[in-house]
């Protein structure tokens, strides 16, 4: 060593990362985790991110358990995966969602990935080109944000409606398209707005998209999970319209987000998509990546065969009922505003009423205060994109719906102007 | 829609993205794969990736599965993971990993990832930044290459030297580092060459680290598996002379790479970088990717605590009969050149001898021309960096093995200049 003198350390981490992970739910959710009051002695209640897994009635189905348990202990699937995932969970995919389409899927539409937070990050980083831009709801899903800062995809957002039950105005996003435009990102059942939308809807998007050359990003991630009039529409019905890409796991359905099982769906019976070289850079993202667990994935034909109905009904019911509780529930309070009862997914927004409420600054602000002094967690509006906003989610154990929207309403009282 | 015209999809991929994973393995196996001829009745022999869990000998412990089971059927973890990974994981990797260094781990120094390759895409992620260069021994892991290319890292090669037990010469290191270079990736026990490294070469890199001001990437992913006359020395030892983040996973010491758990710890009792920022970085780059699966995440702390010695001791023992008869059989082959019997991993690595060769062009025409005539995949150097070399795997079920060196042989003497 040259005189012993040590060099002083150039290590610098990546400057992007750290802007594009700003916007994320985990470090916000852990901003709120951090401020609660460890001596309240009432239980923690978590209305902050759609994970009901660890509530009894929320448990997901002994089927599943079971399927996972059987893949393991053939000891056939230790093995790596291959990188689009295997053969049989592949069919598996593509038999459960072409039942919902007017076309068949083949295996080589699908593509294995880890949850549907796996999909988001392998579809922006394929789309990733110097100037590409793509357009997202707002309110939306944070993860989109982070992917597309972090790979310089430039984004244009779009307002959902509230007083339209959340609806698109596909005039609205025609405005904001460009040359450079290549996708546009629909959610449904909606997160954060537990919206679900018609057939009309999504052809009239799929006309858009057409007419723009523009495809579909379609985030399903909350497929099935329904409890309102309309029934569950893909996007993927559109697909001879305009080319789809559907984002899917069984996070959701099955309540399972640890098992870390999603899917990349390509809907494009005209393959546009091939020829546009997307699929290559699909598949080129997934080789240098991690595969989902190889034992998971083999138990995907049994998990999706053989969950019982009973199941899936029980789950929605128990989510209408919570729906159905919260919405009567935050009407009642005076300084929240809740255009639209959820018809999907776990999740509903609710607008403050600012000419109501005193000492509160803002939205993240009402969140950490009603951490300390209520041990309720919620989700400030500005990480789905809409400051003033709340993001609830209803999809606890019903014993303690009442409870978190009652602690709720005494913090609103509190806080509301004498 | 005007005139009803549809515009044509301006959809383009991501072009770095086709030119940093055309390097990668799986992309080298498929086209291997393909090139198989399917009438073959003699049964496929796969020596191209280090993954024999399919093989009855190489079957992973029971406790282990047992562990997975137990962690599954109690429900309590379906839940989504904090990114950084579950405390009770992160808490049984700090301890395991303590035992073999001066210092103790804390819980803190521990991130769980998705395998070495996710925590290979997080350390490289969180690491590039404009002008940036790290340094790769050469021959190497592909995926470093891939992910540097990809982020835009500056890449270096130094060389190891096949005539010196596949030592790195640090002075050539040396010679390579510039003002801009971050760090240094050591890999050991060795992927592609089989060799361990003593407590006296990770001392010398380290203090050539710290003269540099580099840090150490050390990937350990095949950690313990030794079997020669050199113990397992973790870089983690030198973490007061050099800051070393180490990579590790349970896919090779455990034979079950289809489980996807690894991890990223730091090794950096001064704190070193913590302070440069590097450790935020990868806590964000954790922040917006997937995580492993909660359920074998809690397994962990079982699956270390209740494997037995036996087991380890078993696979130890099946790899070093199995690298003895590789190196036994491959020094009979006229025009092969070995140049170190492996003392660890699962790989060794085999020079050709172009003046005895006849009607192959390179490396990768041998490696085509063998899975064709023979049913026998062995990997070309060209992927690790080494063209005119292959890359053979010995771990593979024992009764295969003659007869897979058996064909090669049969192969070359069909191929040498008579
Ligand atoms: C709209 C949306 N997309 C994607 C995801 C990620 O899903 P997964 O848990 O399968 O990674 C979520 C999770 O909440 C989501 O709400
Ligand atoms: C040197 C090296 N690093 C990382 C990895 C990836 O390990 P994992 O299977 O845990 O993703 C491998 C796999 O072969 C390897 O050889």
């Amino acid at each position: 060593m040259e005189n012993g003198r040590v060099k002083k350390w150039g290590i610098r981490g990546n400057k992007e990362l750290k802007r594009a992970s700003g916007v994320t739910m985990s470090s916000v959710l852990n901003a709120l985790m951090s401020n609660l009051n460890a001596s309240d002695k009432r239980g923690l209640i978590p209305m902050g991110h759609g994970d009901p897994s660890s509530f009894p009635s929320f448990r997901t189905t002994l089927d599943a358990e079971n399927a996972i348990v059987r893949a393991l202990q053939s000891a056939d699937f230790n093995c790596y995966s291959s990188t689009v995932g295997i053969l049989l969970a592949r069919r598996a995919i593509a038999e459960y969602l072409s039942q919902d389409l007017p076309y068949k899927l083949s295996p080589e539409d699908i593509y294995l990935t880890l949850g549907g937070t796996h999909a988001i990050e392998i579809i922006l980083t394929a789309l990733n080109n110097p100037g590409a831009n793509i357009l997202l709801p707002k309110p939306g899903y944070p993860d989109y944000e982070a992917w597309a800062a972090f790979g310089h995809l430039d984004v244009g957002h779009f307002d959902l409606l509230p007083e339209k039950n959340w609806e698109l105005d596909h005039e609205s996003i025609e405005a904001l398209a460009d040359e450079n435009t290549v996708a546009v990102v629909i959610i449904n059942p909606g997160n954060p707005c537990g919206n679900v939308y018609s057939y009309e809807l999504l052809e009239k998007v799929a006309k858009m998209g057409r007419k723009l050359g523009i495809f579909v990003i379609a985030d399903e991630v909350y497929d099935h999970l329904v409890f309102g009039e309309k029934p569950f529409v893909p996007m993927g019905v559109c697909g001879s319209m305009v080319p789809v890409i559907t984002i899917g796991s069984i996070s959701k359905r099955w309540i399972v987000p640890g098992w870390r099982l999603g899917w990349i769906a390509t809907n494009d019976p005209n393959g546009v998509l091939q020829k546009s070289g997307i699929v290559e850079c699909i598949i080129g993202c997934l080789n240098v990546s991690s595969s989902p667990v190889t034992f998971i994935q083999a138990a995907l034909p049994q998990i999706l065969s053989e969950t019982k109905d009973f199941f899936f009904s029980k789950i929605k019911s128990l989510l209408r009922q919570a729906a159905n509780i919260s919405y009567d529930r935050i009407k009642e309070i005076p300084c929240f505003d809740c255009p639209q009862k959820p018809e999907g997914s776990m999740l509903i927004m609710v607008k403050l009423n600012w000419s109501l409420l005193e000492d509160i600054d803002n939205d993240l602000d009402f969140c950490l205060k009603l951490a300390k002094e209520e041990f309720v967690i919620v989700l400030p509006g500005i990480v789905v994109g809409m400051s003033n906003w709340l993001r609830i989610t209803f999809a606890i154990e019903p014993s303690s719906l009442e409870d978190g929207l009652g602690r709720i309403k005494e913090f609103c009282q509190r806080h509301c102007k004498k």
